[in-house]
């Protein structure tokens, strides 16, 4: 079931780009999807896209109340239930990608029945999902894997996808994440799964196709963060990579939010990864390098990306300032 | 918290040793634990002690009623529930491992609110857990890993836990599944917390301890197993093990329940899960090799065994018949 739209992205009162990651994710790869960006006074960021009320949307066509900003903890601040209860009253379902799920909110729960409107909480997977059975799918499959958390996976795998569609490629995105999950309107947020069917969720999300179409799975975590390793190593063995796309941001010293560990190099996550997929896939091979560069120059940037390139003779680009055709290059 | 015991082990009408797993790990590791045995008409095994009805080991002094038996699926069969009832009104908690809910049954809800007794459904772990943070706990762990699972990795844990207090160790079992959280009673089965927190809630099973106490840590899976190499992997690192126990069965051709795969060499085990391991704990090393001989004579079995220690150079047993004495000489 895809989740409806077009969607009307809020952002409360935000005063951080960070924290409003869902709403730029929507409105930056599929502003086709929004009809416009709600805010409350205070709120000192935007997406870029047209500026509305809940009424202005509604008449537009919006058919989804996304809560486009993340509080840390996950936790839904009760100041944000009327902005909701109104949404709802105006016919839209209520999207969160927060840790808490808005079915714990007796009156959202009340209000959503008497609507005829729905809560979706994007995180929370209602599926049930079988263990994973290693049996190989037909079709191919990309998986973008990273040195760590949060380094620009779900934005390659986008551009992949973008770039891939650009030469007619029969490509599908798909979603592991809960940012990810509002952009392709349908997904699985894989590290919420029951460890048990970590690898059999991942194989439901890229089922069996057709032997020329392709599947841009997100990745997530990275096998050398003690945190994440598990669900990254699940989600590789479930997606069966026929190509693996490597992620890096420079200038990380320690793994994401742990400052006593090692960072590993790209060659080592080239090593492990590949090493790993093969237990589901012994015909995987790296097709590229893909490095967040914006922490420095645009020229400094490509020189970077040359020297990996050399280095490890795979294509290497910043997927947001040079796109990714020279990775897809390598799908042919 | 711990579960209550002594236990009274329903084994219902079973005719099939594999499926009360679950009452013969109790009564081969804690009898102690179990003040009895109570199975219906038409069952034809036994964990080997006392038969008892429900009145008699009330009068003994049971406080838990165990669900012994586990049917195919996980499933509670409804011609159960007349005996969970008895055994509440009679005063004992009821335990259970099955994937099933006793919770999900509004009858026996209600009758534990009626009884003041507890359902306590040792699958579903209730703890909040946080994710892993990857910092060095003081005190020393030992963890079992396999080629495949069930390949006796409990066993070999509860038999290297028995030989280590003969020799007089601080020890602790720690149990990440439901039979050895039974025996424990208590442990966190680590298959079924969410994928997010499998390093963190096996980080809170092993806390920091004093420089000299040893955890014996129950392992789960593979790291070569397409289906659960994630919670492997999550439990590995969140171990920081300093000692691997290799645990093996003969026999095997290929992954367990997975006819397609290939299986693992020792060797192979052994190197995927030290170089995983190193991540948390760079000093980690392996100590032994665990073997289920249970397919060939005894004679044949230590003949494997020797050939085995000379090839890897490290102590090997069959747990159930040698002991792990010899294994736990090189914790010294």
């Amino acid at each position: 079931m895809k989740i409806k739209s077009p969607y009307l992205l809020f952002i409360g009162d935000a005063t951080d780009k960070l924290s409003i990651k869902m709403a730029l994710g929507a409105a930056n790869w599929r502003q086709e999807l929004c009809v416009g960006e709600y805010s409350v006074k205070g709120c000192s960021v935007t997406t870029g896209i047209e500026k509305m009320n809940i009424k202005q949307a509604s008449e537009k066509g919006a058919k989804s109340f996304v809560l486009g900003f993340a509080n840390s903890g996950g936790r839904l601040d009760k100041q944000w239930l009327p902005y909701i209860i109104e949404a709802m009253e105006a016919g839209l379902d209520i999207i969160s990608g927060l840790h808490e799920k808005l079915s714990s909110f007796p009156e959202l729960v009340e209000k959503a029945q008497q609507t005829q409107t729905k809560l979706v909480d994007i995180r929370h997977p209602l599926q049930k999902f079988s263990t994973g059975n290693g049996v190989k799918r037909r079709g191919k499959r990309l998986l973008t894997v990273g040195t760590d958390c949060s380094v620009g996976k779900m934005y390659t795998s986008l551009s992949i996808e973008q770039s891939m569609k650009k030469s007619n490629f029969n490509v599908d995105f798909r979603a592991t994440g809960q940012c990810g999950i509002l952009i392709a309107r349908q997904g699985i947020a894989i590290d919420c799964v029951v460890a048990d069917f970590i690898s059999g969720a991942t194989e439901s999300l890229s089922p069996d196709n057709s032997a020329e179409h392709w599947d841009v799975i997100e990745g997530q975590g990275s096998l050398s963060h003690p945190s994440f390793a598990g669900v990254s190593l699940g989600l590789l063995h479930g997606s069966q990579p026929d190509a693996l796309v490597i992620c890096h941001d420079l200038n990380r010293s320690h793994m994401r939010g742990l400052p006593m560990t090692q960072f590993p190099s790209i060659e080592t996550t080239i090593e492990l990864n590949l090493q790993a997929a093969r237990l589901t896939n012994p015909a995987v091979r790296v097709v590229g390098i893909a490095v967040n560069t914006s922490s420095v120059s645009e020229e400094k940037g490509q020189e970077i990306c040359a020297e990996l390139s050399a280095q490890f003779s795979l294509p290497c680009v910043d997927p947001l300032r040079d796109g990714a055709d020279a990775i897809v290059k390598k799908l042919g």
